[in-house]
């Protein structure tokens, strides 16, 4: 178990939910596998083990793989897995100059992604959410995701966000207070006509936090650390598998931690903080100065001026470099800071930071291993992410099938009666006789 | 269940342990209340629970009183209560300047408790793991705790504690690195003869953080934060009434994280650290630098040159003043930090703190409220300690309550048959005929 977003079961579907949940767990963890397997796995008896599988694959969750292995004495039995074809989980993240979508099946497996510029911080709330909407109804409208039950939208946002409500509460560089995303969203979704589905919200570091301990190169670290390199920068701190929100939700602001006494000032209004020294329109207002002679840059296309950013370090620009070694290195205060108080086993940067990593990994180290009191930083390595900006995207997809996996979402609508496909078979559907 | 600490059932005791203190922790909550209650609250069978309850009656940990209330119906049955006579559990904490003591009972009652000083900065890990062992054997010499069995030791240190191994890795401002405390200890009690007991080791802010969690004023409250202030700062975290251990068990060091820039050198090495800047030792040398000419401070009696600092802030000494108002405002900062990544409910500062809060905890609050992202310090509430100089060693004890409850302690050993006593029973213990 994972995550612990907004739904969850009530009243008297709770244990079949939370049994639901469980057989899928054992099956997406040993699949392919028997329904005999499934029961010594989860505890629960036969009977109902196989009454949830028949519940599974009928709503297309799960389906039979023929039978087991020679090793096995007695009968074979017929192996259950994962059904990858019915279902799609999407994932959404609204951030400062882009939008994205990612949208995977069951398994995880990536079926479409896309990431557009957009300029987010100019363009309020209201619109934002309209963008939002657009996206999903383009992205459903897909053919690759002809057929499919959507199980949900999950939407990343870069902010103080109140999950359970699904609300923003304060996107300090959106410039976004109170805004009731999920209920705006699922307005604007039933006006344009798209089918009902659960919309979770959450921040854009936690569902970065999701969508690595899912499926990045360090899946399964207990005791992990995603670190948003946006305008912003978030932290999604995973502690023994579960996310840690805090007492009311906004735990993991690391980017507004007060770094620099008397700093440059901060899109919170704060000085000092973390990301107004080290953040991706910080790190740029140095290195790429004539590219947006106004601050903020974030107005303009952050990827253009990371990327001439890049050229000019690939290039040994004096200037560019010793900026982002100051970057690199006030980061590495921030990131000792949360190995101090937290002793993770990874902390990984995301985002942007991603691009820049061969030059702020380095100072940022450093800073660690210079910061931190406990030896050889706690065990704690310091990384970058391979999911590039569709992490937190790809964590909102994630967090609804975990939502699934965990019983908090309801099973998806019962799949029309599928004959098996065969070879040959008549364009109506019925088989040939035999 | 509140802690982790060292030790743990293994094998087929596991269950048994872990269903004597389901049982405890019931009659702890409940008391007075029946067996039937008991099956009830843990859903264990009425049979388990009468035989266990039996196990406990006979190891002296819980005891019967009488029947029970009227508002019952059908035949009354025996009440339970936790047996508070028998059992003491002790809780030592070594510090810079002090050693303390603390034994309570097993409803946590405090029965006895010493604060000695002694410069254990100076003395070495040797020399204070034998005066943690003589006051260990003082205290159990005590009358007050004659007759009784002891369930173990719990022993606070301050800083980055093995505790599964019982070993200091570092202790910056005791001067300590990789000390086996608790195996050195347990030979010199051997030696001293003292009785075998569990001897547990944590750091001493963890344990402040249990003491506040199962008998401070805010106790209960899951999020909570207690933050140590002696010449070290030290950050106890529980999290959802968990301690935040990390992957190592070097978490809660926010003494350490780095807060100003080319600052003051700190006991561990470092510059700028939180305890540079706001630590006791650092305030001292700022309000009374004529008691301790030469810095650190700690090898002199902190007490007295804290005592003169208020006795001097009383006096509206300018100089001093303005001395705590910076160490507060450092110390928000800090504690601003905290706040941002774990969102806790509560801080509670203790130690020497508690008697310079009139003036540290106004800039203090003011610092966070200044650096904190979410609205209204994310419902954290400021405090201080109302546990002063004991509350780690006083955690030191409940740990081992908390291991006795949780089934990670095995049971003392069975009292001795004890007729019930009866007015007019006499000398040899036998009831006069009836």
């Amino acid at each position: 178990m994972l995550t612990d977003t907004a739904t969850g079961p009530a009243g008297s579907q709770a244990v079949r939910e939370t049994n639901l949940g469980a057989v899928l767990r054992a099956v997406r963890e040993a699949a392919p596998c028997s329904r005999a397997d499934v029961a010594a796995t989860t505890g629960l008896t036969k009977a109902t083990v196989s009454s949830i599988v028949g519940d599974l694959i009928a709503h297309g969750l799960v389906r039979e793989v023929g039978a087991a292995s020679e090793r096995r004495v007695g009968r074979p039995g017929v192996m259950l897995t994962l059904d990858g074809r019915g279902i799609t989980a999407v994932g959404l993240e609204v951030n400062v100059d882009y939008i994205t979508v990612v949208a995977v099946d069951l398994v995880e497996q990536e079926l479409l992604s896309r990431h557009e510029p957009f300029a987010a911080g100019a363009a309020g709330p209201e619109a934002c959410a309209r963008e939002l909407v657009d996206l999903l109804r383009r992205t459903l409208a897909d053919p690759v995701l002809a057929g499919r039950t959507v199980l949900g939208a999950g939407v990343a946002v870069p902010g103080l966000i109140d999950a359970p409500r699904g609300t923003v509460a304060n996107a300090p560089n959106l410039r976004w207070r109170d805004f009731p995303l999920r209920a705006r969203m699922l307005e604007l979704m039933e006006e344009a006509g798209l089918p009902e589905m659960p919309v979770l919200v959450d921040n854009d570091a936690n569902l970065g936090a999701v969508a690595e301990y899912r499926g990045g190169h360090r899946a399964h670290t207990c005791d992990l650390v995603y670190i948003t390199g946006e305008v912003g920068i978030g932290a999604g701190v995973l502690l023994d598998g579960r996310l840690l929100r805090g007492s009311t939700g906004y735990g993991g602001e690391i980017g507004h931690i007060p770094l620099r006494r008397g700093g440059p000032l901060c899109g919170c209004g704060r000085r000092g903080c973390l990301e107004a020294v080290a953040g991706i329109d910080a790190i740029l207002r140095r290195t790429v100065p004539d590219l947006a002679p106004t601050a903020p840059v974030s107005g303009t296309h952050l990827a253009a001026a990371v990327a001439a950013t890049v050229e000019r370090a690939d290039a040994g620009d004096v200037g560019v470099l010793r900026a982002l070694e100051r970057a690199g290195s006030w980061l590495g205060r921030g990131a000792a800071t949360l190995v101090n108080l937290i002793n993770p086993q990874a902390i990984i940067l995301g985002g942007y930071f991603v691009p820049l990593a061969p030059w702020l990994l380095p100072p940022c180290t450093a800073a660690v291993d210079a910061h931190v009191l406990a030896p050889e930083r706690g065990g704690c390595r310091l990384e970058v992410s391979t999911l590039g900006l569709s992490a937190a995207a790809r964590g909102g997809a994630a967090a609804l099938v975990d939502a699934l996996d965990t019983g908090r979402l309801p099973l998806p609508p019962r799949r029309p009666l599928e004959r098996p496909r065969q070879e040959g078979a008549r364009p109506n559907g019925r088989s040939p006789a035999r």
